[in-house]
């Protein structure tokens, strides 16, 4: 189904492999899923990839469970199917709980509704809410 | 710029006085921002959305400043240029500081790549992130 | 504001004056807007374009209006300003009332919020809404 | 392959399945669909999102095919697989005919055609499009 | 899976049978694809479609390569799972090599990621950009 | 306009000066543009953005005029006005003439209208664009 083959252990390049394996090590878990496997036609870049999105999705001033709420909320709006899976996945392992998940929805879809009324009227931004020079 | 006049105070109707009155109350400012004055030429409607939008923005088991984020997002993603800018502000006032700000950016800027990534790719989503019937 | 300039009558190529006129003569007015005075930069292409606009926006078994305002509808869910403007003025040139205005923005707002949530819930499509073979 | 189970009438809360019922009475059909049964987790907002939906749909200043052609025209420009099925389906079911779906079809490929041209190009918004303050 | 059937040869009309004939033979392959077979309900216009697709994708001052790695960007960003497949295919089979694809994939990550932090900083245009009136 | 401030040399930190002047020293200008100039308020992501940039944008298998076109044409089709401006500058000093322009804007329209299609129809993959497994 993907423009690419799914790389499985055995057609996958060493640097593929350590990246997959890296990837098991870190998530603790034998199962490496689709994406990297994917994007491992290309070794080099995906490991920079998995380096990027570690360091992004780790702990900061931000809670690491509402990152991959944001994570979700963009890719629900980019209509992007895989990442709004794997993501949510991600949050549920994070603790996201059903009643958090159903506020996650209420904002988007809020969001997405305002967003239509704003791009129909053309509303132009208020003084007050640029940053400033 | 808009689609629809901006309504000032004198040439709304009542009923969407009436609505820039309890934006006024409930916000404790006398700043009426251009979506409502937009939104108001249909102020049954505007007012609907405005009790919907308190609703849903409300803390709940989400934090309404985590709610700001993620509307941001959307709306970002969405290239909502009125709703980034009234957001943003809004998640401002509710204690956004510049580092959540960065990280912010940096997640939707990672799901956005990634977003493209799948999307070019057609990464067919692993059975293990199904929610099951 | 173009990455290519609007062009004046007096810099426009025979051809792009052509197209104007058409414009001008099939309008009756004497305004040709922006866009395609930038499209004139390659005449042959916009005079294609200006050829099929009309017959797509002709009368058939869709009314005019109605073609106006699913024009709307894309070009609000896209963010393009300029067609947002443009198809609206056009919608309200063919009778588009205030009250049509405001059901038009309503719908838009609710197809936008529902494609929020199934998009992130990923609900599979029901059997019984396929077409079929 | 929904981010959320499917609920069947078994597993429902007592209020899912008071709403399931209230679609059916209202559709005069045993079925619901897929959509209704996973918001259904949250049956509270889906119930107040499904008196919504009829309110908006229903016959006002616009025709209910009408919005079933401008709801289809928004989900196609989002890429929402889910919405483009139903509400194509309810279309059909509303008389939309076979010559009416391909002009739907002709005006939302030209919107997108030109909202791509006009965001390639960035053309500015002409002063005469502007409703004014 | 479509919202309309894909029409085989048998139920196809003969205008629908000629673009047929015609697509194989520019071709040279026995195989029409589904795009096609569904886009033929509405034959006139179908035919349309592929006189300019051939015209547009041709040779020019671009490389009918490129020219696919651009369709494919389109795509991608808009999420249309069918043109992402097609048209990678048809880049492959104009010659794109796996190191190509990669380059490709990386063009649009970086893309998507500034678009994604630009829309969220709604960064101003600098007036060197402009390409004046 | 922007949500952060535009940063002038005077206000920027070290890091962001570092920045500015590495900028201006690879490109051989003065000018530093707005893009950098907001994301210098988070200097080390911004730092390593600027490398990536370079990186992908650089020669490869793929010419970099091809790669600024590319570029436009995901920013063209996510709306992003900042990038469609800034990438068809980069262009133009990378040498796309008019016809190249003309060129990349045909095929912009082209894929926007076909993936209008293919979503609305929601066309099935055909089994011979997949990659396999």
């Amino acid at each position: 189904m993907s423009t690419r083959p799914i790389l499985d252990d055995e057609s996958a390049s060493p640097e593929a492999r350590a990246l997959f394996d890296d990837i098991r090590a870190k998530r603790n878990t034998e199962y490496v899923n689709h994406f990297w496997r994917v994007m491992a036609h290309d070794p080099e870049r995906a490991a920079e990839l998995w380096q990027k999105l570690q360091r992004v999705m780790a702990p900061g001033k931000l809670d690491p469970l509402v990152k991959e709420m944001i994570y979700v909320a963009v890719s629900a709006s980019n209509g992007c199917s895989y990442c709004v899976h794997s993501h949510t996945a991600a949050a549920k392992n994070r603790g996201m709980t059903d009643e958090m998940h159903s506020e996650l929805l209420a904002v988007i879809a809020m969001a997405q509704e305002t967003n239509g009324l704003a791009n129909s009227l053309q509303v132009p931004v208020d003084d007050c809410f640029e940053a400033g020079r």
